[in-house]
């Protein structure tokens, strides 16, 4: 049977720096893309934390993400930048994009920074995260791999985009809303296969763009946006302020991830942050957003032992256990971790 | 039987001024209300047009929206600003948030207002047109009376807060994604208990919280957001960047529409303006564009008769067939709409 153990937050931070380090990359970004897989590890978003750093480091060294990239930002205005991300990690452009984004905001409390030319982003959620501890709302998103086929077409044409909205919270984990536009990941899809289940209506089209209940029909076809053609005008917005707004790559023009062709895939992300202390002031800023949290807090349930939830807050709640307690992690993939690191 | 006309987009908007000017309303106000109303009728959202002006001058006459309002704007930087609405009418107060946002948009090509004590706001695609007419890259939303219960509670709280996001194409009519984040209109519920017709699942819940395919039910319930807890997300984000930022009201804060309370609604709006031109020059992004847009129009259909659809597509047709044959409108209504005019 496999065993669990917890690590802490530096352990597990260390092994990540040493895993990317190890195929060459410079401290400074090793640590950069680190803070934002232990971040998803510490809210308990497992499938986009460390577990990563095999497909990354494998892809780091075959070139498929560029070592030597040349990550430059391009200040358009005082507030708006775009960073081209020369095929890098794409933790290490979003953190760019981010940090930028941080810095222009301080000139006149909102910044727009899009990138393009980037790999992979990992979880919305860390990023929200650190823009909120930085007392800022965020919206930000980031293009994928296509999955999705647009509304009454029968091709794949844009990906399940995920979307976000941060808003700090005084004295509380922020409020983290970060979706992906499919009604269900793929993942759950193949987990149905795996387990011979059928899957629900409305999870995915078959390739002829008839709705399937087979999971394999439902691999074959399309992700189903949510909301239907509300969801797919969704992922394309996603996909403009990204892939439009930098000048960069969109839509079909992205290199598949889930089939290695050696090219980095071009998709993008894009940050606004907006600084509520400038806006409207922090302390009424402070109690609305209490008050805001609280009227839907004291919401009836409809099971009384499920209290309804904000945006955020199952992640806040791993945190703070992760934070005080360590982050739970199999044995043999904890060894696997550090594995990375032994020079290859 | 009804007969129906076409008048011309300068007689409706003449006909809309003078209804709203005969309660009062100085004429600076009626037409920035009546540009957005006519908007929506050329665009074909004949649910949000001048069809509104009966409601709409009943409640400033008795008050409820108030005629006498000091919409005023605080520019809190060079780049953001608060309008406080005062009650006044929702368009109203939708335009002097989108004119502000315009002229902030010039200091560093984004700009960012939130309005609050406001009313029904109408449709998002007209601002979002006017927007992208001067070239900007838009992100708006407004809150609206709460119909949406938080997910997995059972009281209304929230409403189905349209989203909405614009992008100019030249020599064509602009992206516009202008989406409510429930499943499905009340209006189409209502109509479906007219008729005797059950609705499909996923459009409402009963007021137990439970699924329901019984319309009388479902207007006794909740309506249900897209994706379930991933619209009920979306929808606080919309409410959170109109109330909260605003620092105004939001959530069951804002009273209901649907029944005259005699009081303003208290609702808020947002706009996100963002220059192309600024950030990556007009020439790469109208070729951006138009690829973007290609790409998606080159889908291969489900139904080779019915080709995919471009957010906005449907509207540009309306939109190019009015402004040359006029606008269809029933006898009785047009006649209606004229006796509006008359002193009250």
């Amino acid at each position: 049977m496999t065993q669990e153990l917890r690590v802490s937050r530096e352990e597990l931070f260390g092994a990540s720096c040493r895993a990317l380090m190890a195929t060459g990359m410079s401290e400074a970004a090793a640590g950069s893309a680190s803070e934002i897989l232990v971040l998803a590890d510490l809210m308990g978003i497992g499938t986009h934390g460390v577990s990563r750093l095999d497909l990354y480091t494998q892809r780091l060294r075959r070139g498929a993400f560029r070592l030597q990239a040349d990550v430059e930002v391009v200040e358009a205005t005082p507030s708006m930048a775009v960073v081209e991300g020369d095929g890098a990690l794409g933790a290490v452009v979003g953190q760019t994009g981010l940090q930028t984004a941080l810095r222009l905001v301080g000139h006149s409390g909102i910044a727009f920074v899009s990138c393009r030319n980037s790999n992979h982003f990992g979880a919305l959620a860390p990023y929200a995260f650190l823009a909120c501890q930085a007392g800022m709302i965020c919206i930000l998103g980031t293009a994928a791999t296509t999955t999705i086929a647009p509304w009454g077409g029968r091709e794949v044409k844009l990906g399940n985009n995920p979307f976000g909205v941060g808003a700090p919270r005084q004295d509380a984990f922020p409020f983290i809303l970060d979706m992906a536009i499919s009604t269900s990941a793929r993942a759950k899809i193949r987990k149905a296969r795996d387990e011979g289940r059928q899957i629900p209506e409305g999870w995915a089209l078959d390739a002829e763009g008839n709705p399937t209940t087979d999971p394999i029909r439902a691999l074959d076809g399309f992700l189903m946006p949510i909301g239907g053609h509300k969801g797919y005008g969704l992922a394309l917005a996603v996909d403009l302020l990204c892939g439009v707004a930098s000048g960069g790559r969109f839509l079909s023009e992205i290199q598949t991830w889930v089939t290695d062709t050696g090219q980095p895939q071009g998709l993008g992300h894009f940050f606004i942050l907006i600084d509520p202390d400038r806006l409207i002031g922090r302390d009424l800023y402070n109690s609305r957003m209490a008050d805001f949290c609280r009227i839907i807090k004291e919401t009836e349930p409809l099971n009384a032992e499920k209290p309804v939830l904000l945006p955020g807050e199952p992640e806040g709640n791993a945190y703070r256990d992760r934070i005080e307690n360590g982050i739970p992690i199999k044995t043999d993939q904890w060894e696997a971790l550090n594995r990375l690191a032994e020079p290859g």
